[in-house]
């Protein structure tokens, strides 16, 4: 090892895990990778060491979990890794958000303080509680009604798991804590505080999660104090106004926190960052025309673009957030993995299941073989990927899914392919409703999420898209993104890059194995996407709202059925 | 026993057994049965005792089996019914139809010939043939082009499995055979035939599956020779004007029929008769007003009413069919038994399987339970029960099953349930058709069918119907009716009756276990049906043919596959 080389490390912060990687700055190689598991875990029942129980969609992190991670991870890269402490010059977080944790003043969260820590409100809430969906609700409503511009740029909603909704809810439910939390943040740039001794606010959090935006900053005061006087100076009261971009250096480490981490002190730490957004560029992505998927538990798909174009129901919009210039969309799929897994859960007799154990596979596996026997069209059906709603274009929660031309020969392998059709489906009908806006999109490439190595579910996504389908070839694209805008907040003139997109051009890979349409498919596909097309527009639009009346019923029945 | 007891012997002939009952003529009391399994059974895949093989959709019969089930069957029924054999006054035969024998004038089957044996088209034709599918449709669209008026009675369209689709697949298929066949005869009169040596029509075969009614007769020579100029006197050729009432003396016992069976010489034998029909009265309805419903693998809806109303879709219409002086109706769900041993057989995860077997009960059982746990409305779906097309009031094959409000949280049993609540929905559609066209409907009888014992089912009936639902007590409705029919051949001078009222009257009884709606469950299920109703209008009337369509993709892939 030649002292000439640089490397990054990136910290990409889950639900139940932290995963570190150590890189090479020239390369992007791998050198070395740690996953530290919470001890704490996600917290959805009680609270840690304690009988208190959390209500149903509520979902917590223990703050101690984040710097152990750190404490762990991180010294354990550099020794595997066999790298000197000052060959590391640079360091990136990233973590899912809205992760909302309220502190004093001086950081330390209102959970670690005796005091609070028996008030669930006091601690972090992960981007899974969905406790405040109708404070969401209320707030989309609210904005609607006072045509608030921002309301735009995220496709006409709210949701429940962002910054404002979580805010709300504390203020609401235990206004003496909300009081009593000096400052509310994000668990990235909390991270980051605790890093580098220095508060700030990241871009990519503020524009995806908190309403925010580089031309029109946060909303109003009006809005929050038509919301509750009390509210009226939440960001000046709780927050920061200044918003640094992600691939800014947020501070340098303290000599504290290098001696925790085994690096030097005076190692800059880039600006907090949001994944899966960290995924675009080590996806090799820093321009216009590429749509990043992850195809995960939901799909989420990242694109580029040269301007704001208002595409309804997306998920968001955001200037300067992952490349300076150029807007960062976001939309969702909920469906997606979720419904893969619901229907292995679900609808596999059990005769598959003995097969499956006799070859020593998966059930997953066993159906992908089974269906990537079928030919397109060969099963009859069409499904509508809406088991856990609408995120984007139709942004509407209510809708439920859908599986039509069963008939007595349908088999398990049948539908199962026709699910995983239809998340296809709902992909195409994003990126079209994208391209008809104005924002251009001509290659996927795929970055993450655990179907990422689903064969079939890649060809079927080619042929429905008629897209040449591309792959990262790495499993840890958020956080090889994280060391990127690492190497960018280092700046060449310490070893690493002046820009993302030299980044980008240097240290992301795809792999070399490519899915491409084929001309039969693809009409086939065509047909089918039409008939998906009518369904989702009939259902979705209100032409049959049926799906809703039916959640009105069921509601009614177990509501009545819980009293 | 005392010698002034009567009985009557009813034979239900099906697709792989038949039943035989001796019943006491006072009561309608079951003194013995016997189940005859064929031994050659239904014969799908070769001819019996060759190699030779049967294309799909084939469905034949031995009829050596026809004759050995009675000679097994009755001499049994008398000894252990320990009666004489002059106590039983007369006989009935039902059979499902249509089941065609082509015959020489003697009544000799072509298949029991040396020379035709290794001819499929020789062998009698089952009503689960299907390979005359393409003939149906024809034979459809030329009555349909010509405006023959007997089209109305049968709901716009005739069906692959009746009668002039056979005769017309032998005389297209193999018109050497079509000429050397002197009679073409339904199983059940040419079982009579052999009983009796005279060679009669009944009227329930003639108007169900021969296109014949009371004020028309059969269809015009100018009809058949439009079809085809050789079958322009089919029926002088090779059938019979002279249509029997069912209830009316066949003939007697001849002396040689009478030693095989161990009955008396000269016992009257009643008209052929066709199944399901014969349970009407069984299950004690010779009245308008009560729907006879069998719920078997295809739910089969039987009604009696004063005149003919034109019933958009239904399957049939008789006058006198059932009771003189009244029209028999007929409709029948596709689906039914069909869609919930689909479900059981394709859609239960194995982690239900060994639930069920720890248990020791079937997995119809458990899944009955568990949905019976549940309140309607719940689960959030409703389904379209076509899974096997939809025979009755859409009449139209082509349509296929839809499962709407599909969730993550959805589990088999829901789906499981609303599978069953569908095939309910479809029988009020059917009932609320016939209603609105003038049919008078005020009460359900549920009388046979594997399902009749699912209670699950027969309550959501009585909720979703908003009616109450009384059942057959005896396992044995067709044969029932067939010795109930017996009964009045013999007539009240023998010891039977003169009329099916009186008979009904006396011998049918059902249990006192009756399905009452309840007014919570009736609410919601109108709500439920409602959806329904609006899908059903939607994708059956054409609005979106989606169905057709895929099912045009699908049937060109297979096609394309074959090759």
């Amino acid at each position: 090892m030649t002292t000439q080389n640089y490397y990054t490390i990136g910290v990409d912060f889950g639900a139940r895990s932290a995963q570190a990687i150590l890189v090479d700055v020239t390369t992007g190689n791998l050198i070395s990778s740690v996953d530290y598991q919470y001890p704490y875990g996600l917290i959805t029942e009680n609270l840690p060491g304690s009988d208190i129980q959390l209500d149903p969609g509520w979902s917590l992190h223990h703050p101690k979990d984040y710097l152990n991670a750190l404490k762990r991870a991180i010294p354990k890269l550099i020794r595997e890794g066999d790298v000197l402490a000052d060959q590391v010059i640079a360091l990136g977080i990233d973590f899912k958000g809205s992760t909302l944790i309220p502190t004093t003043s001086d950081g330390t969260p209102l959970a670690l303080i005796e005091d609070y820590k028996d008030e669930p409100h006091a601690w972090p809430k992960t981007w899974k509680h969905t406790a405040a969906r109708e404070k969401a609700s209320k707030l989309t409503q609210l904005a609607s009604d006072r045509f608030e511009t921002f309301l735009d740029r995220y496709g006409g909603q709210i949701n429940a798991e962002w910054f404002f909704p979580k805010v709300w809810e504390l203020y609401d439910d235990n206004s003496s804590l909300y009081n009593a939390a000096d400052r509310l943040i994000e668990a990235a740039d909390w991270i980051v505080w605790q890093l580098t001794g220095i508060e700030s606010r990241n871009l990519c959090a503020a524009g995806y999660k908190g309403l925010w935006s580089k031309s029109e900053g946060f909303p109003l005061e009006t809005f929050f104090s038509a919301l509750d006087p009390d509210l009226t100076n939440v960001i000046d009261d709780k927050m920061k106004r200044d918003i640094i971009q992600i691939g800014e250096q947020a501070g340098e480490l303290t000599e504290e926190a290098a001696k925790m981490l085994h690096l030097a002190p005076g190692t800059p730490v880039a600006s907090g960052m949001l994944s899966p957004y960290t995924a675009v560029p080590a996806a090799s992505v820093a321009e216009p025309g590429k749509m990043v998927l992850m195809l995960g538990s939901n799909f989420e798909l990242l694109v580029l673009a040269k301007k704001e174009y208002r595409v309804p129901g997306m998920a968001g919009m955001v200037e300067d957030s992952l490349v300076p210039g150029l807007v960062g969309y976001e939309a969702e799929q909920a469906g997606g993995g979720n419904h893969f897994e619901w229907f292995i859960n679900n609808g596999i007799p059990s005769e598959y299941e003995r097969l499956a154990r006799k070859q020593k596979i998966s059930l997953f596996k066993l159906m992908d073989q089974r269906a990537a026997e079928l030919v397109p069209g060969e099963s009859g059906l069409v499904c509508l990927d809406w088991w856990n709603g609408n995120r984007s274009i139709l942004a509407d929660r209510e809708l439920t899914g859908l599986i039509l031309g069963l008939s007595l020969d349908t088999t398990p392998e049948e539908i199962y392919r026709s699910i995983l059709e239809a998340a296809t489906f709902g992909t195409r009908k994003i990126f079209e409703t994208f391209i008809a806006s104005g924002v251009p999109i001509n290659e996927i490439i795929v970055a993450g999420g655990k179907t990422i190595r689903n064969e079939l579910l890649l060809e079927i996504l080619a042929n429905v898209s008629r897209m040449e389908i591309k792959v990262t070839d790495t499993p840890h694209t958020s956080a090889l993104g994280s060391a990127m805008y690492a190497a960018v907040a280092a700046g060449e003139s310490r070893g690493g890059y002046d820009t993302i997109q030299e980044a980008a051009q240097k240290m992301a890979h795809l792999s070399t194995k490519t899915y491409i349409p084929n001309n039969n498919d693809k009409k086939t596909y065509n047909r089918l996407y039409s008939e998906y097309t009518l369904l989702h527009d009939y259902f979705g639009y209100g032409h049959n709202n049926a799906m809703k009346r039916l959640n009105t019923i069921r509601n009614a029945i177990i509501e009545k059925k819980n009293r």
